[in-house]
C-alpha cells in the first residue's frame, strides 16, 4: 500500500494500535505532544543515535526488520554502558517514495520486537517524507540508581580491563556480505555462500546489546569503575576510557575473544582478526574496568573475559602479542 | 575547513569544547554514552522531531544558524504543550560532503542559543557523514510537577479554546521566500523583495517556542484542560484535540488573531490568510482550553485569545463565520 493512501495521521494511526506500553513509569506513550515518564529516585540516561541509508546500512542485504531491531539495539548498549536499563524510547523515521507502508510496518515489527526483548516502551516519534533514502533516528530513556551510573572516566590504575563476548565478528560479516553483494552484482543468478558463517551475518545485521552481561555483573555485585560500548572497536574505545580517566591500558593480544566463525572467516579472506577486534566496531559488547580486588567475582562469569589491566597514563595504551613488541592503540572508525 | 581534517571525534571534541551545562539536573552532558540526569519528583517528558532537507528546510534561504534554532524550537514547543519545561537536548546530525567544520559551527551556534534562550542545556549527540543531504534530529528531555501535565484529552464541553500569539505567518512567510526563489532563479542579478515582511519570514525561518505564555498562564493559575502545539495548522490540530477529547469544538473565523504583515502579504499574493492560519502550520503558538470559570483570569493576558468553545462531540468541529454558514474543520498538512 502507498504511504500517501494513508497519509501521516494514518500510518501512524495504523503503527499506534500495535504499540502496548509495559513500563509503569510510562505514563503516556504514542499519541501527545510528548511522551510522559513519571517522577522516579533514578537516574535518567539518555541518548541518541542515527542511522542513515548508504552510510549505516545497504538495504540490499540489510532486511527492514533487522534494521528496526538494530537502530534500538545500539541505542539500548548506550544505556547498558552507563550501568542503567532502557525504558522508554522515541523513534523518528524519514520515509522516502519507494517505501510502502508494509515496508514501515516491518521496520516497526523490527523496532518492536528489541522493545519487547529488553522491556522498553516505543514512546512517541515523528514521520515524515524523505527526498532521498531511509533516515532512522532514535532516542532512548533509560534509568539508573544514582550511586551505581559507570563513566568512562572511573578507571584507575592496577584496575583489570575486562570485556564481554567477543570482538570482530559484526566487520566480518560486514565484510563478506558486501563480498557476496559484489559476487551477485556481476552475476544475478548467483545464490549468495553464507551458509556456516551466520553468526558473524546476525552479528552485523541484527545485533544484541548486552543486558545479559549487566544483570550478571549486578547479581555478582559487581559495579565496574567505567565502562564503555564496543561502537567504534576495542582500540577507539579503550582509548576514550584511558583519555577520560587519564590513565594508561595494557592489553594481552592472545586475551581478545574472537569467535571461531569470526576467525574461519578472517582466514577465507586473509584478513586479520585481531584488527577486526581492534578496529572492526559496531560489536555491540560492553568494555569495563574492575578494581583489581574484585578478580575472584567476575573470573568465573561466563561472558566475561579479563583481557589487560589499567596502567599509569606514561606506561600508555599498548597491545602486547605474546611475542614481538608492544604496539601502541590507534583510533580508527569504521569505515 | 574539510571535516575531514579534524575526523568526527575531532569535530565533537571541537564543538563540545564551547557547551557549557546549566541545570544542576544535567549530571553529564556530552562526552559518555548517554547524558545522565538526576533524579527528581518531576515527571519527564521526551520528544523528537528530525529536519530532513529538501523536505522541511531549503538551505538556498535558510542560514544554518536558524535552521539550528528551529531544529531546537520545535522540540521546546512539544514540551511546552505538555505544560512543561525543557531542560536537556540530545542531537543527531548527518552532513553530507559539502559542508565544512564551519557550516557545522552555524549549525551548532543556533542550537545553542536556542538552548541558552530556553535554559537547555546540549547535553549529548551523534554526528555521522550522510551521502545526501542534511539530516537534524533533536530529541528533548522536559519536566513538569506530576499534577500539572496537559494531555490533549481532557478538554470538556463548555470549555473555551484560546490561542496564543497569531496564526497564518510562518506559512506566509514560506511563500514569500518561495516566491523570491523563483524570481532569482530566473534572475540571478535580482534583489529578494522581503522588507517589510520581517516578522513572517522569522515566523518561518527562526520560530520562537512560546515559553511565556506557559509562564504566564502559571502566573495566573491557569492549568489549561488540553493543550497542543500548533505545528500542523489550527484545523488540524484543534482536531487532535477534538479526537482525543470525544468532543467537538466550534470556532469563530473573526476571532482568529492573524499578524498584519500576514494578511498584507495574503492580499499581496491574493491567498486567504485565514486558509494559512488554519492549515498552514509551523506557528508554534499554543492552542488550548481552559474550563470557562478561569474566563476571568485570561481574559486580560496578554498573549491569549479565546477563539471558540468546546462543545459535545455531535454538535461537530466547526469554524463559524461571522456571516454565512458553519463549515467543517479539515486537517491538512503542511505540503
Amino acid at each position: 500500500m502507498n504511504i500517501n493512501e494513508l497519509g501521516e495521521f494514518g500510518l501512524i494511526d495504523r503503527l499506534a494500535k500495535k504499540i502496548p506500553t509495559r513500563n509503569p513509569s510510562t505514563l503516556k506513550g504514542i499519541g501527545d505532544d510528548a511522551a510522559v515518564v513519571a517522577p522516579s529516585e533514578m537516574c535518567r540516561l539518555l541518548t541518541t543515535d542515527m542511522l542513515l541509508e548508504g552510510i549505516h546500512f545497504d538495504l540490499t542485504y540489510a532486511p527492514l526488520k533487522h534494521l528496526g531491531y538494530k537502530a534500538a539495539m545500539v541505542n539500548f548498549s548506550d544505556i547498558y554502558a552507563m550501568n542503567g536499563f532502557p525504558k522508554q524510547m522515541v523513534v523518528s523515521l524519514g520515509i522516502s517514495q519507494r517505501f510502502s507502508v508494509e515496508h514501515v510496518e516491518e521496520l516497526y515489527a523490527g523496532l518492536l520486537l528489541a522493545c519487547e526483548r529488553h522491556g522498553v516502551d516505543l514512546a512517541g516519534g515523528d514521520t515524515s517524507a524523505s527526498l532521498t533514502g531511509l533516515t532512522i533516528g532514535v532516542s532512548a530513556l533509560g534509568e539508573c540508581e544514582p550511586g551505581r551510573v559507570v563513566y568512562r572516566s572511573g578507571a584507575k590504575p592496577t584496575d583489570l580491563i575486562c570485556i564481554t563476548g567477543s570482538l570482530g565478528s559484526a566487520y566480518m560479516g560486514l565484510l563478506l556480505l558486501e563480498r557476496e553483494k559484489k559476487v551477485f552484482e556481476a552475476n544475478p543468478n548467483a545464490t549468495p555462500q553464507l551458509a556456516g558463517y551466520e553468526q558473524i551475518i546476525e552479528r552485523y545485521l541484527k545485533p544484541e546489546a548486552n543486558r545479559d552481561a549487566i544483570l550478571t555483573l549486578r547479581e555478582a555485585d559487581v559495579t565496574p569503575t567505567a565502562m564503555v560500548d564496543i561502537s567504534d572497536g576495542l582500540a577507539s574505545d579503550m582509548l576514550q576510557i584511558c583519555r577520560q580517566s587519564g590513565v594508561g591500558a595494557h592489553l594481552y593480544l592472545d586475551k581478545i575473544p574472537i569467535a571461531k566463525q569470526c576467525m574461519d572467516m578472517a582466514e577465507e579472506m586473509s584478513f586479520d582478526a585481531v584488527t577486526a577486534a581492534l578496529n572492526g566496531g559496531e560489536d555491540y559488547e560492553l568494555l569495563f574496568t574492575i578494581p583489581l580486588s574484585l578478580h575472584g567475582r567476575v573470573k568465573d562469569l561466563g561472558p566475561v573475559a579479563v583481557i589487560g589491566h589499567v596502567v599509569e597514563a606514561e606506561k600508555g595504551a599498548l597491545l602486547i602479542p605474546p611475542n614481538g613488541a608492544p604496539v601502541r592503540l590507534q583510533a580508527q572508525g569504521f569505515r
